[in-house]
């Protein structure tokens, strides 16, 4: 793809430190070991270490624990580019899974193609590594939207 | 939806211990509490309790977590009909996330659409259950592939 | 899926009207000859008779025929329900093709699932009808944006 | 994305011929005025004229209009690769319309992502031009699958 359509300029200076806190809270990243490794205004990037306890029955990675880190990156890629005070909500998500879930080392991409005073989308990829080399093993496709100025309570009714 | 175009008779009577037995497989599954708790030909749900350690920033249920019991919904309900011997791989996955995973208990539904030789297609759905009452937080669409009587090596070449 | 979660009562009792009057100057919809066959608060039918000139290389409908009249169906579905001065734009679509598009008549129907005050989801479905039996060639999932009280040109930012 | 994950070598000397040829078989694309521009191992670009006839309400090109050039772009993207003999089939399409359809002339193009033996994933894209200046107005991803040796009747139950 093309890429980005504008300069994707943050408009909130804090952008990095509103993101990261952010993702500390998300509980079920540190359950699942996912790390935030690089974060640049409209991309962020997650990375996970392979673990047994996150396979499906063949002993590779589980499918949603790839769109785990693949939804989380897109997300806070998006959410990079928001004003501050503002809340961000995944509305939609598509994956294809091109390859296995296999690797010692999962790198999930999120990288905003269109940022919407409302809506973002956002192009996601997901690098299973192993002995130094790359395979993506998924490819997708996400809707993100911005709650600006919103308490989470309030945020329900405005979507 | 009108639902499925042909009868759902399994090809496979030991299909349910079958499907089980994958799913009893499925470590992920484990790590996040799921249950296969309803079985059919055509139909698997999966159930999960709300517990802190799977939510987002806001301490709702994280997206991954209502899609990845999505996805093992689907990808079994779609196992059920397959043959002995075969083996299920997920293709492709859309979700729309209708509203946030609040709830004491989430209820994911994978139904047949069309089951075809090679590749199956199933509706998704994930109930958010509070007080008894169910709201819809997910729907969702999913392809499947069949891989006939394959070693999972030999699966990866054949798709 | 168990459908809508709410009562789907239209806010603009002039609902059918305004939708009408929209189809009716959607010249695509003319040019493949579709025509609006039903309309409820959430639900809409538009309906296409086979014609040679609107097929892929095996002479079956051609699937962005199949998809535009389903797109049309999902995205006045939720219009009905807006309230009178918005506008109505399709933020993005999945469809599974499950059939290839063969038959006489082809139907396509958009159901709301989700009414939000910004933003709709509805469910896509076209049905292949022929010698007075219906298959389903397509499935799928919408998201519909509303831009209250908007003309076009104020829309744009909007978004 | 990163991209193709092999060197995309056709396994068809003919493919340029091939593709072309079962292109002026889509009458469809004749009736949008549509043209195949490009076409490379992998890659093909379909390009289209404005016309007031293919509109929506807004008088925008209508997004079934867009939809369908980059369905036709990923297929061909997909077919140039697979053997002689074979048939191509869409399964699943999915597309994000990142902007109202505005613009004198409309170039789709679709590049394939994993090149399978039985499926092939394909990125979408379609550009609208005006002035000399471009801008995305549709981005997706598509599932086509290959029928090797396949004559159309034998394909359907196939599949």
């Amino acid at each position: 793809m093309t890429g980005p359509r504008a300069p994707l300029v943050p408009q909130d200076p804090g952008y990095a430190q509103r993101v990261r806190d952010s993702f500390a809270r998300q509980r079920f990243m540190a359950t699942l070991g996912a790390r935030l490794v690089r974060l640049e205004p409209g991309l962020c990037e997650i990375e996970l270490d392979y673990r047994l306890d996150l396979t499906q029955q063949h002993e590779y990675l589980h499918a949603g624990v790839c769109t785990s880190i693949a939804d989380s990156a897109g997300g806070y890629a998006a959410y990079s580019l928001m004003p501050a005070g503002a809340s961000v909500l995944a509305v939609e998500l598509k994956v294809n899974l091109l390859e296995p879930g296999r690797g010692e080392r999962f790198l999930a991409r999120g990288r905003v193609l269109r940022a919407g005073k409302r809506l973002s989308v956002c192009e996601l990829e997901v690098e299973a590594w192993s002995d130094g080399t790359a395979k993506t093993c998924l490819v997708g496709l996400q809707t993100v939207m911005c709650l600006p100025g919103s308490a989470d309570d309030a945020a329900r009714g405005a979507r």
